[in-house]
């Protein structure tokens, strides 16, 4: 196994840390702590567009200016004229968020003890206008076009209109069929289960049918005798949920189902309208996840009118993106795909005709921000520069030629004005907290954009440990993989350190980038803080490389992830000051399974791990994420037998912490269990501890015991 | 707090231990390992009675002997003449029961490949007769009058003829209506639930109805999806199971329900029928477990005759006996009690006069053995000479004179012959492993017990550790409590040595016998192999020394224990070799719940414990036990506050591993893992383990793991 090593920025973080005295603490580091909020990076005033002009506000008042004249902010309304309109005492102006209502802007603000959501009309300081919004009231969906709320009590669903009036849209008794929530348990992108049409004469919905789906027994112990709670959690290879589409209209109060046919366990993805209200659209996959349909259906009648494009992959399809339609010519809209081999953008007519191409090459097109007004341009973030700096760009929708409009070097959060001839961009990379600048998007490189706001380094006061960035080749020798390694402040390259990998690894992640402190989490500070040396790798089958990057683990997960991370490793033990005989490893979820892999597959080499609500056998994983990397343990027996931790439990030599919460719905606990069983039975000792009450990630205060928990591990067995 | 310090056996295990080598390991001292049965005491024959006769068993061949001959052994049966017999290949001798049919002796043997039991009549090796017992029949209980069959099928009852034909006594549509199985939890001695009338004209029975019965919510994940396996499980306070008893007659198959009455939460316990089958007796006791009646109920009507006597005290009452009837004077029975502090034998007559009571005196009878067949004497085992001592007298009915018939200074287990004219005593202390004497119930101490059987030390080839004996003063600074202090077989009281303390302490349990290696468990011994002083005491609270020393712990469990076992340590931190810095503890259950109490009030004095499925809060535990000793959480919510372990994690200092079965269907799991919560929520630093597919106990080959990984715990933190 060969590597090589190529340092991008190594660079310490420029002020200089000797004269500096303060430790940071967990309560500083870990969100959930007393003084994590100190250590986000945070402007004076949040600004966001208004139109196409700029809006500064902070807890107390808000201004107004032009983006020609940034500098000329006029006040627009304090806290104390907030609270009079709202007839309120304590609402500060940034809790109020923003809505869009054919191009009138409203900012709102729901008050939870009224139930209401109130929407305000900045400008002349007064209420617009108010809608009831009850608290048990779920999945709410506003539509601008007819200012009706969707949304969703226990597994139904109902409209109201702004006086409160309430009809049911769709009920059942059986509490297992579900409406208007987000099905497929939030894969392909769905995170909603209600879909307004353009003018908001349609509501389609999601019902989801999980009556068929075993039960999975999660306890709470929190009651005075602990009580069953039920999930429903289909596991790979065993039967699933089965969704439908319905389109309820308002005028008349009837629901026409489309007719999406048999099989019933396809997937009904990234619905879509067209701008016309006359058809609706769905990215449809089939269980096996490696053929997709984009299928068009006729509102009236849910008949199936055309499929304009399939696409296939003997690994899978994924589609994540609904289809964004052009205003003007509203039989074009944009399809994005990974068909070539990265995620690109293509122009399509409602025919299935693809017009053009509009981006293409060895980059992923990771972000879309928008149109602009006149439909010339696209607006799109891609990591087309490195792997770990997102630009923004321009594309042209005629000619598809692409001008980047953001330069400095790290990632940029961009959001376009309502014209789109200005961006608003957020800005950071390792050395920089984080910027926000205003951006012509007409007007070339040259011209520097202006800066809004800059916030201030929140470790100034505090020795903070040296992060640089960069690459060792993978496992096949020629794939670049990035990472970041962390040094103690007080770091000595004549003294040997132990080394803790942090580790994830799976699919739709991306650990290492160009950002504030190039991503390395508080927890990582905080083990550098302790003389830990702290290194995080992304290998192949994370994202932004392109699918067969991401896709070359595909049935086999986590083992060429672990032959990658042990590239990683290899670098870190050519490194003269660091422990080859103190080398930890800790993650959580896909970074507990990577932890396991390690653990066990290397056991010569790690002397402690945690793994915190890891897979320890894919069988145990759900059908939607575990088959589309996996297929089912019918069709891959091999693959589940090699990627099981628990036929590897004989192998464990080093310390190894499991961790996981007790009424974990998404890794459910069986997981971890069954590889306490097998190492019972195999006669290894590994250690283990339980969040009582927690899911599948500790949050609140309790994550802060939970790092001191796994610190106190490596201090116990790896210093 | 004072102690005092009687030494009881200081002597060192006689054998030399310098000259050995072989150590001892965990396959060899803990239960479920490779080499256990290696390491309990054996005799080459098995000896029990065959009425006044002498059986000596093996696997291969029995032989018969005349108590007054006992050298004089006649072959009875070989296994070959076994195996023909019953048409079997590998059917060996010492897989024979005994049951007794109107003083007709056969041996039993059960063979499951043809799911029938047989009776065999030895001298004659002949096959008596024989009954069909299907392997799915529970709760089996045979009838010697009238060779039917009571056994239980889910949780109805039947009874079967000896050709398998089938009569169904008591069936529910409902699973929580529960007929012929032990109810109130075990608890009371009850540990059946078909008691068969002295002819075999009626079977009593047990019903119990549990719909009201909240349900506990176990998870069995070793199923492919993790399956719910509810149990009944009425906790402290909450509502409880009903029973009632009911009457099955033969002859017409009907059946009459006694008519005890309200409130139906009562304990229905101890149920004895008359010798004539005209009456039936049961120890009711009422929720709060302070009032007993023994009430007579007429079994052709099921009305209440009469109440016999009554019992009350204000901490609790506990029948555990049911009445022992004698043969040639029907109308009397033998009662047993602890209503003047100890537990004793009472001569009553049916109309409820107490006749006589038959012992007395500031200790418990132990076990009652049975009455000679001239009813002349009742044989019992009492500890009144110490209480670590247990020896047999007979007691004359008719003038309560008690003469001692055992008298070497241990633990006896005698039993009596058919006539009672002869014992078998199976004896051992702290340096005899295991002795069979036979003894003649009719002469004196000075004539020696004839020695039949005796065993080898076990250990002779390996460095046992050394036993000793001794009491401290209790936390009252008057009650003698007994210890066992085990030192490592190179013990050099130069050295400074860490002390793991092995505790129980709760009610019905006596840890510290002189009895085989002073009852040291296995795990014991094995510490002090590995250099650890392992100390284990008897607190109050515990059994065998009266009601008052067993109930000081009434309504604050622990509190007293705990106070008691610190004389223990202070004792020990006066001994020269130990190191106070380095003191442990270790306990299940009760024990679990002990070494929380002491690591939770005493964070100074303990540097690392181990608790196994521990009641952390008794609000957890179940009615029956929970009651008795606490009362409910609504009676007295000050002791529930007092001892709930929940409340102390906060002060948490040392190394705390607790360990629990995922599926504990008697301290639910939601003892510890509330423990968890709340030490997570005090941010202190337990560990944990869990040992998947397990109960209360770890059983079988797992057994030998958690003890590992005990071991390991504490040579991480201890040694």
């Amino acid at each position: 196994m060969k590597y090589l090593i190529r340092l991008l920025a190594c660079l310490f973080v420029a002020t200089n840390m000797a004269a500096q005295e303060k430790a940071l603490t967990v309560e500083d580091l870990i969100p959930g702590g007393k003084n994590h909020a100190n250590f986000i990076p945070k402007t004076d005033y949040k600004v966001q567009w208004y139109g196409d002009e700029l809006l500064f506000s902070n807890e107390n008042e808000a201004f107004i200016a032009h983006p020609q004249k940034p500098d000329g902010k006029k006040p627009l309304l304090t806290k104390s004229e907030l609270n009079n309109l709202l007839n309120e005492k304590e609402i500060s102006l940034n809790r109020l968020s923003f809505v869009s209502l054919d191009n009138h802007l409203f900012a709102t603000v729901f008050l939870s003890a009224k139930e209401k959501q109130v929407y305000l009309d900045l400008k002349n300081k007064t209420v617009a206008f108010e809608i009831q919004r009850k608290k048990d009231w779920a999945n709410t969906d506003f539509c601008t076009g007819n200012k009706r709320l969707a949304f969703t009590l226990k597994n139904n669903l109902y409209v109201s209109n702004p006086e409160g009036k309430i009809i049911p849209v769709a009920e059942d008794a059986d509490p297992y069929i579900v409406y208007g929530q987000a099905v497929h348990r939030n894969e392909f992108g769905i995170m909603k289960g209600t879909f307004w049409s353009p003018d908001g004469n349609y509501l389609a919905f999601y019902r989801m049918d999980e009556t068929r789906v075993g039960d999975y027994p999660l306890v709470d112990i929190s009651k005075r005798e602990a009580e069953l709670k039920n999930i429903k959690y289909p596991m790979a290879g065993m039967t699933s949920h089965e969704v439908t589409v319905g389109i309820y209209e308002l005028s008349t109060g009837k629901t026409v189902y489309l007719k999406t046919g048999e099989p019933k366990d396809r997937y009904l993805t990234n619905i879509s309208w067209s701008p016309n209200e006359k058809q609706i659209y769905i990215a449809e996959l089939n269980r096996e996840q490696n053929h997709l349909q984009l299928n068009q259906y006729d509102v009236g009648t849910g008949e199936k009118v055309r499929t304009l494009l399939e696409e296939h992959n003997d690994r899978y399809v994924e589609p994540e993106h609904p289809l964004l339609f052009l205003k003007k010519t509203p039989e074009h809209f944009i399809w994005q795909s990974k068909r070539n081999g990265y995620n690109h953008l293509y122009l399509y007519d409602t025919d299935g005709k693809l017009i053009r191409p509009l981006t293409s090459g060895d980059y992923d097109i990771t972000d879309v921000l928008g149109v602009d007004a006149d439909e010339k341009h696209i607006f799109v973030v891609s990591n087309a520069v490195s792997p770990i700096e997102f630009q923004a760009y321009k594309v042209n929708l005629n000619t598809a030629q692409q001008t980047q409009i953001t330069f400095e070097a790290g990632v940029h959060h961009p959001q376009p004005s309502l014209s789109g001839k200005y961006l608003l961009d957020r800005f950071s990379n390792r050395t920089t907290p984080l910027n926000v600048d205003l951006i012509n998007t007409s007007v070339s490189a040259k011209v520097r954009p202006v800066r809004l706001q800059t916030a201030e380094n929140p470790y100034k006061e505090y020795a903070l440990p040296d992060i640089s960035l960069g690459s060792v080749k993978a496992d096949d020798g020629k794939t670049d993989l990035y990472y970041h390694l962390i040094k103690p402040a007080d770091f000595d390259p004549a003294k040997k350190y132990p080394v803790v990998i942090y580790v994830y690894g799976g699919p739709h992640s991306q650990m290492i980038k160009n950002n504030w402190l190039a991503s390395a989490r508080g927890w990582s500070l905080y083990m550098a803080q302790r003389g830990y040396l702290v290194f995080s790798m992304d290998n192949r089958g994370t994202s932004n490389r392109g699918f067969a990057f991401e896709s070359v683990t595909h049935r086999q997960l986590g083992v060429i992830e672990t032959a990658d991370q042990m590239c990683g490793v290899k670098f870190l033990q050519s490194l003269p000051y660091v422990d080859k005989e103190r080398i930890g490893v800790h993650g959580w979820s896909y970074g507990g399974f990577m932890t396991a892999n390690l653990m066990l597959r290397h056991p010569e080499t790690f002397k402690v791990g945690v793994a915190g609500g890891p897979v320890t056998d894919w069988k145990y994983y759900e059908v939607m994420y575990g088959e589309r990397y996996m297929d089912t343990p019918q069709e891959n027996p091999e693959g589940y037998g090699q990627t099981d931790m628990n036929g590897l439990a004989g192998n464990l030599k080093g310390r190894f912490l499991i961790i996981h919460g007790d009424m974990d719905p998404t890794v459910v606990w069986q997981n971890s269990l069954s590889f306490l069983k097998a190492c019972i039975t195999a006669r290894t000792y590994p250690d283990y501890f339980v969040y009582p009450g927690h899911g599948h990630n500790m949050g609140g205060v309790d994550r802060v015991h939970l790092h001191e928990k796994i610190t106190r591990y490596f201090e116990d067995y790896l210093k």
